[in-house]
């Protein structure tokens, strides 16, 4: 078999260095044609000495890049669109992934997508672009990752449910005072995952959860009300789907963003791996489940609704989440700002119009602005 | 669609009367064209006013049998090669099954198979005549319904390993000299599962965990080394599937024989059901998961050895197992004896040949008149 080229969005990321790590023990499987990063130039460097690839840009180039790197926004679009790639790793973080996603599926690319906006702001225009270019979108996220394995070959129409699991985050137990103080090291303090630092707050307001809702909705034609949530604090089952015979299937495994990456690689084939921990169903057990506290965690029932709402409101809740998250971890806003940012633009912004790329976009940026107002 | 056919072997055993639930609630796909009975001729006839079928037969007919009805063992075959039979559901108690087996899959029929000792009496003769007549062969058994659930379309050359949950029985948590002198009564109160009488108590000695892992080498052709069995006592996971890239995948619900008959009938489609209980992990919390204590089970590390020996060590294994279950509910030896008689058997039978379908029928009979010898 050939090797299938791989291009990676984000290669200094958590995602992205897991990509490689997965690549370079599947050499002869798969060579990385393409890699940018937004700003860390050190370590694009290092993996461009040992990949080799025939592309590489930096969003953001400092003076440790090379200037023979490609550079701004446009290398993701580039890096996505080479005749020479055959998978575009979507690990961009934030809104800028968004192009590369829509450009990689017109070019007929399979796009592993870590980035989840790009479906949340994007959605109908993503699948469109999709269809129409004969692309293939396979999920990254460990959930969606799960939902696609339990599916396989069946069709839609015999999901009657998809279950998302949800660790909890740190703050499972916490009462909802103490969680309104949060420093930023309690919501870095995931319990199960280790990832980057925006998602990590996501999964402590469970705004994550929402998104990832959101992005199941339109990855697996699924309606809102066949969503569930469900928090499961160990992070083994990484999702259930329920069929309509009543039967329910479940992917698990100890936490590791290695499988789902290499499934999206290899999807629908499996080839074999050797993970750092196989699955042990004793040192695995107990397995727990509790119902997810929406009280507590307002962030997820604002996303949810913004899904249900339609239009703009998904880019809208994107928006405010990624713009007050990145004030939380720069220290200017509480913890409990985020959902109040997020309610706060969902309120002011409803009913913009979201008819093309363009209009999704600019509920985005609009969502930004507000955020930005708000805290000035 | 027009109606599938099906034939029931066991029609008024607990298999036989599910599979008529679930084939009222879904009359518009399924008729039934035969029932078989053993010797329940009242039930047998309330099922015979209720479905109509075009055959009926009872293989050991009393006062109470229609004169209308075919009897002796042969009605088995007779209702299984029916040619207005799709699929033949095989829940005979006993080694008469098999030839009811080999008949249906050498006519071309899908057989859904409760009757586990075909395969792990017949093993290869059962496969060939499937390979020969273009018959195919669905588990009704609830591991292997998952594990089959779990693998669905993909290949057996990406299964690394199968796990099969264990509720671990009645005698979970009790020492080797209580479970020694357990009583009918302690064996048959099975904490999870609704079964008849004889494999109730196989799920007491563990027995039953040898003959699945057995047949799950056949139909699935895993090798011994690469299947295993976990203590599950809640029974809601009911099996795993690991694959070669380190993806675990399980089939999962509250324990119910209707969910994998269903499948069974309706294999590789699935159609809308309503389960008496659908799954809800909150309330299905916690699931745990224990090893297995050879020890104190020595039934199911014999049967495994049994299987791991081959030839006709499993028919062996699987008569002798029946004929000292039969003895123990009727009160005339004890608990302990059971994996007694199995072993004694194992150990003087070894090394017969297993070169037909007669040689391991032939194994089957001599294990039986050595347990009937040993206690005599």
């Amino acid at each position: 078999m050939s090797q299938r080229g791989i291009a990676i969005l984000g290669s200094t990321g958590s995602i992205g260095t897991a990509t490689l790590r997965v690549i370079a023990r599947h050499a002869d499987q798969f060579r990385v044609v393409a890699l940018t990063a937004f700003g860390n130039a050190t370590l694009l460097r290092e993996q461009v000495e040992s990949f080799r690839p025939q592309y590489v840009g930096i969003v953001a180039p400092n003076r440790d890049a090379d200037r023979k790197w490609a550079n701004g926004a446009e290398c993701l679009v580039e890096a996505a669109t080479r005749p020479d790639v055959d998978v575009v790793v979507n690990a961009v973080v934030g809104a800028a992934g968004l192009q590369a996603t829509l450009a990689a599926l017109r070019a007929g690319k399979r796009v592993a997508l870590a980035h989840t906006a790009s479906l949340v702001i994007g959605g109908e225009f993503v699948l469109r672009a999709c269809r129409e270019g004969g692309g293939e979108i396979i999920p990254v996220d460990s959930e969606h990752s799960a939902i696609m394995q339990c599916i396989g070959a069946r069709t839609e129409s015999e999901v009657s449910k998809l279950i998302l699991t949800a660790s909890g985050g740190p703050f499972r137990e916490w009462d909802s005072e103490r969680i309104a103080k949060a420093t930023i090291q309690d919501a870095l303090n995931h319990p199960t995952w280790t990832m980057g630092r925006k998602i990590t707050v996501d999964s402590a307001t469970l705004a994550n959860k929402a998104l990832e809702v959101i992005e199941a909705h339109y990855l697996f034609g699924t309606s809102y009300d066949r969503i569930d949530v469900v928090v499961h604090p160990q992070s083994i089952i990484h999702s259930f789907v329920e069929f309509v015979d009543g039967s329910v299937i479940a992917q698990l495994g100890f936490p590791t963003m290695e499988l789902p990456i290499l499934y999206a690689l290899t999807h629908p084939k499996r080839i074999a791996d050797a993970p750092a921990r196989r699955f042990d169903p004793t040192a695995a057990s107990p397995l727990t489940f509790e119902p997810v506290d929406l009280g507590r965690f307002p962030s997820l029932a604002l996303g949810v609704q913004a899904g249900c709402n339609g239009g703009a409101a998904p880019a809208v809740f994107n928006g405010a989440n990624e713009e007050a998250v990145c004030r939380f971890l720069a220290g200017r806003i509480g913890f409990i700002d985020v959902p109040r940012a997020i309610e706060s633009a969902l309120a002011a912004l409803a009913g913009l119009r979201a008819d093309s790329i363009e209009d999704v976009t600019a509920a985005d940026a609009a969502a930004r602005a507000h955020v930005r107002e708000l805290f000035h």
